[in-house]
C-alpha cells in the first residue's frame, strides 16, 4: 500500500491491512457476484470498502478490549500509540466509505443504505459486546443476537452487495443475505471454539483468552447450563478467581467444556446453523453447480483452523 | 433525539448532539443553499450527516487530547468512558454517511466524494495537530495548513455542499469553498486567540488550555518570532516550567502575547483572511444582498466571543 502523508496517520492503516488476513468479505463479495454476472466491474471498490471497514473494528476493537496481538502481532495500538489508533481506525471507516463512493451503479443509494446500516449494526453488536462482559447473566438468545450484529451482518452484507452490484434481483440478494448470516452465525460459533480447542500458531491469537476473561460466549453458556451441580461449582469457582495461572484456568475450564457437552453442543449448533445456510443457498434459482464455492465456504467454516 | 437500542450506544450519541453548540455548518450550508435555489429539499440529511460528523471529531479529539469539558458540560469519554466514546463517536461518523446516502440527489458521487474527502482531511488536521505537540518547532507555514485542514475544509465543504444541492455552477461551489476556507481559518485563528482572551463562561471552554500544554499556535509561534531576546527567554521559560501555577502561567503568558505584538497580529491576519474571503464572495454573480448572511458571518467570525 502506498502511504502518504501525514505518515503517523496512514502508516498505522497499511500495517493493519498488510497484516493480513482471510480476506473473507470481498471474496464472498465476488463468489455472490459471479453467480448473476461474468465481469462485475463495480466489485474493487466495494470489496476494498468492506475490508477497510472490517479491519476498522478489528484496530478499534482491539483498543477496547486490550487486544494485544491481531494476526501474531502487535496490535495497532501497542505499536502505534491509543491516539494513533483511534484516528487512524477513523481514518479507515472514512476511507471505506469513500470507496464506496466510487462503485459505478446506477442507484448507489441502496448500497450504500445497506452498507451504512450494517455497519451501524457493527457498532450496535460491540456495545453488547462490551454491556455482555460486566453483566452476571446473558442468555444464550442475547449471545446469538450479539454475534449476529458483530459478526454475520457484515459476511451477510458482503454478499448482498457482490449480489447488487451483479444485477441480481430482490429475492436473490434477501437469500444470500439470510445465508451470510446464517454462515456468519456458525463462523463466530467456531472462532469461539477456536479459541478453547485451536492451535495458536495457526490461529494468530492467544489461546484461551476468552476463558481468562470468563468471555460468555455460547459455550460458556452452555456449559454452565448442561452441567451437574458439582461441575457448575467449579466451573463458576474457577471464574471467581482473581488470581490464577493462565495455563491452568485454561486446561481446567477446557475439560469442563468437553466433559459436560458444551463443546459437542456448539459443534451441534453450528451444524444447524451451516444447514439453514445452505437451505437459503438451495432456494436460490440458478444452477446448482455455480454454487459450488459458498458451498465449499460454508463447510470451510466447521472445519477451519485459523 | 431518539435514543433507540442499545441505550449505551446511542445515549452518548444524544449527549453529544444536545449539548448544543453553534450549528455553525448546517446554517452555513443552508446560506449557501439559499443562494440558489428557494426550497433546497435536500438539505436535512445532509445538513444533519455535516453535524453528525463535527460532533464526532469533537467527540474522538477530546479522547485524544485528554480534554475533560465541552460546551460547559463533562466530555464524552468522562462522562460514559473511554469505550463509550470510542465506539459512539464511530457511530456517528457512520450515522453522518447514511444521512448523506439519503440526499436525494440525481448524482450522488461527487456529494459523496467532497464529503469523505474532506472527512479524511480532517483526520489529517487532528494527526498533525497531535504531531505538532511533540515537535520543538513548527513553522507559522504548518500551523495554518494544520488548521485548514482541521477546522476550515469542513466549514468549506458546508457551503460547497449547500451550493451543490441546490443546483449551483461548478465556479460557484468553489468560489463558495474558497470563502469557507479563508473564513474557516480566521474562526480557528479567533478560536485560538479566545483561549486566550475569551471568557470562561461564554466560551464554553477552560481559558488558558493553550497556553498551560504550551500549544504552538499562531499566537504563540507569532510571540516567539515578535518578542526581543529577553522577553523569548521568559516566555520559553515558561514553557519549559514542569510545576507551575496554572493561572500565574496564563497570566504571564497571556502578557507577553499582547505586549509582544502577538495578539494584535493574530488580529491582523484574522483581518486579512477576513478581506480575502469577501473577495470570493464578492465573484460570485449573484445579487448581492442575497450574500449578505455570508458577509455576516465572516464578520462574527472576527468578533465572536464564543
Amino acid at each position: 500500500m502506498q502511504v502518504t502523508a501525514p505518515l503517523q496517520l496512514y502508516e498505522p492503516v497499511a500495517y493493519s491491512l498488510e497484516g493480513g488476513g482471510k480476506r473473507i468479505r470481498p471474496v464472498l463479495m465476488l463468489h455472490a457476484a459471479s453467480l448473476f454476472s461474468e465481469h462485475p466491474e463495480t466489485l474493487f471498490p466495494a470489496a476494498t470498502a468492506i475490508e477497510l471497514f472490517h479491519n476498522f473494528t478489528l484496530l478499534h476493537d482491539d483498543i477496547m478490549d486490550h487486544a494485544s496481538i491481531r494476526r501474531g502481532l502487535p496490535a495497532v495500538h501497542l505499536k502505534y500509540g491509543q491516539n494513533s489508533a483511534i484516528l487512524s481506525g477513523d481514518a479507515m471507516s472514512i476511507m471505506a466509505f469513500r470507496y464506496l463512493s466510487r462503485c459505478k451503479v446506477s442507484e448507489p443509494a441502496p448500497l450504500l443504505n445497506l452498507f451504512s446500516t450494517t455497519a451501524l449494526e457493527v457498532c450496535e453488536g460491540q456495545q453488547y459486546d462490551m454491556e455482555f462482559e460486566k453483566r452476571d447473566q446473558v442468555s444464550i438468545t442475547e449471545y446469538l443476537a450479539m454475534i449476529r450484529l458483530k459478526t454475520a451482518v457484515l459476511i451477510a452484507c458482503s454478499l448482498k452487495m457482490g449480489a447488487m452490484l451483479a444485477g441480481a434481483d430482490e429475492k436473490s440478494c434477501r437469500l444470500l443475505y439470510d445465508f451470510g448470516i446464517l454462515t456468519g452465525i456458525a463462523f463466530q460459533l467456531q472462532d469461539d471454539w477456536l479459541d478453547v480447542y485451536g492451535e495458536e500458531n495457526s490461529f494468530g491469537k492467544q489461546i484461551g483468552g476468552d476463558i481468562c476473561e470468563n468471555k460468555k460466549t455460547y459455550i460458556l453458556l452452555k456449559a454452565i447450563e448442561m452441567s451437574d451441580q458439582k461441575t457448575r461449582s467449579h466451573l463458576q469457582e474457577w471464574m471467581g478467581r482473581k488470581n490464577f495461572d493462565q495455563k491452568e484456568k485454561i486446561e481446567a475450564v477446557r475439560k469442563i467444556f468437553t466433559e459436560s457437552g458444551a463443546s459437542a453442543a456448539t459443534r451441534t449448533l453450528m451444524k444447524e446453523y451451516h444447514d439453514l445456510a445452505l437451505e437459503s443457498l438451495q432456494q436460490l434459482r440458478i444452477e446448482d453447480s455455480s454454487k459450488k464455492e459458498l458451498r465449499e465456504f460454508a463447510a470451510k467454516v466447521l472445519s477451519r483452523e485459523k
